[in-house]
């Protein structure tokens, strides 16, 4: 049999019971990193016919398309599979107080290069502000990526890992309304809560929000550890929405009044 | 501290080790129904600031408004919480082969009766079928329900649980828009993925898929136990979330067919 176990948003500790069972917290554990996963996959499923072979995955294993693709790999090879689910950023999202049922699609922001600024997640964050629904934006990681220098080489030296700061994505964001100017991002009125380590727990989980100009200037530490994700506040926001994530704001007062001015929240 | 433990997706084995370490399951279980949740949160929270009480929910803690009003109420209590996440309908849906950034807003579907035929959720299938973004419809069930003689005699009695099915729920889209007429559900050409008791493993967990009349004509236990959700496919529709799928397929010939002619799948 072939497992796909989630892992969970934080640590060892939020494998859930059933994904235990398959006991390999005591089995010898080969890291796999994605090139590994998406072009090895004959290597991890070979004797899983035979034998039980899990791969363990950050989150839930449907949270990426690298998954999806290994799960058709072994149907095609006909070895059995099994999925274990765990929460991901995509439902545990709700810790900072925004409905789920209000989110429209999710995207992703990547680190633009002086070359390269891939915008079409601007399309997606337009399609649902129109419809006044909130978006999650995942930022970008870099891990074990080479220099241009060591690629062209073949030299398998690694960059340290990068993780997207909540400053740099908003600076990303207004970069691309700047030149696309359809104003459905303004650095003084659109509201936005950044989120990392969700579900960690006292002085790790941080949910931090504000208006998307108060949110660049916070020094990096306020917004915690990575994984960063960031919220676009949709128009459609509910005022209980609104008041439950006060208590994460920068600024409380600017929060509530621009709740209530901009996005028509009705505060009794 | 007061904690909102989220269970997870089946049974007691979803629960994750964090959750567990709560070590309530060697504890008094109050069995809180919705009525509970809603008008006697103040005596769930009662002793919270001295001493440990767990609130266990199905899924993630914030698949429900309920559980973010008994937060924000603890919090008014100066309560210090904590939420254990797990996996939800809302993140395990994957399951079913479409990526998850390729669904809209998520929407509810009620029992229709002769005089209360709520029709809002249809709204927002349009958004996001004119989107191209799939939906996820979670279906009703009624537990712990009243008959009108019953209430109105104030007899605490309660008829068996009900739980929408899938040819019910089909029944229900086709009946609003026979009315609306606005062309975004089809008998013939919308295609749909039945999905219950997701991450139950074999035997348990069942996903069925093809379009709505295929569904609506399929004997009720094809869909195995409840609960049970609907996906309403999106045009946006890729080839490899089809060809996934088509595994699940009531006739994988008119699903392929369907993909390619009516959604464009470009299928190698």
């Amino acid at each position: 049999m072939f497992y796909i176990i989630g892992l969970g948003l934080c640590d060892e500790k939020d494998i859930t019971v059933r994904g235990l069972e398959e006991e390999f917290y005591g089995k010898e554990l080969i890291l796999a990193d994605r090139d590994m996963v998406e072009t090895e996959s004959d290597d991890i499923l070979r004797n899983a016919d035979k034998e039980d072979v899990s791969l363990l995955v950050v989150g839930d294993p449907f949270g990426a398309t690298t998954h999806t693709d290994i799960i058709l790999r072994a149907r095609a090879l006909k070895i059995p599979t099994r999925v274990i689910h765990n929460a991901s950023i995509m439902n545990a999202v709700g810790a900072c107080g925004l409905q789920l049922y209000n989110f429209g699609q999710t995207v992703s922001l990547v680190f633009f290069t002086d070359t390269w600024k891939p915008d079409s997640f601007y399309d997606r964050i337009k399609e649902n502000a129109d419809l006044g629904m909130h978006t999650l934006v995942l930022l970008d990681i870099k891990v074990k990526e080479q220099s241009e220098e060591n690629l062209a080489r073949g030299r398998k030296i690694y960059e340290p890992p990068r993780y997207m700061s909540i400053p740099q994505a908003v600076s990303q964001l207004i970069e691309i309304e700047e030149q696309r100017q359809t104003g459905i991002l303004s650095p003084e009125t659109t509201l936005a809560i950044a989120v990392s380590r969700v579900g960690g727990g006292e002085g790790n989980e941080r949910i931090v929000c504000g208006t998307l100009a108060e949110l660049s200037t916070q020094p990096n530490q306020v917004f915690g550890q990575p994984l960063h994700s960031l919220v676009i506040v949709g128009k459609r926001l509910h005022h209980l929405e609104a008041e439950y994530a006060e208590t994460f704001a920068v600024n409380p007062k600017t929060w509530r009044e621009t709740a209530k001015t901009v996005y028509g929240c009705d505060f009794e």
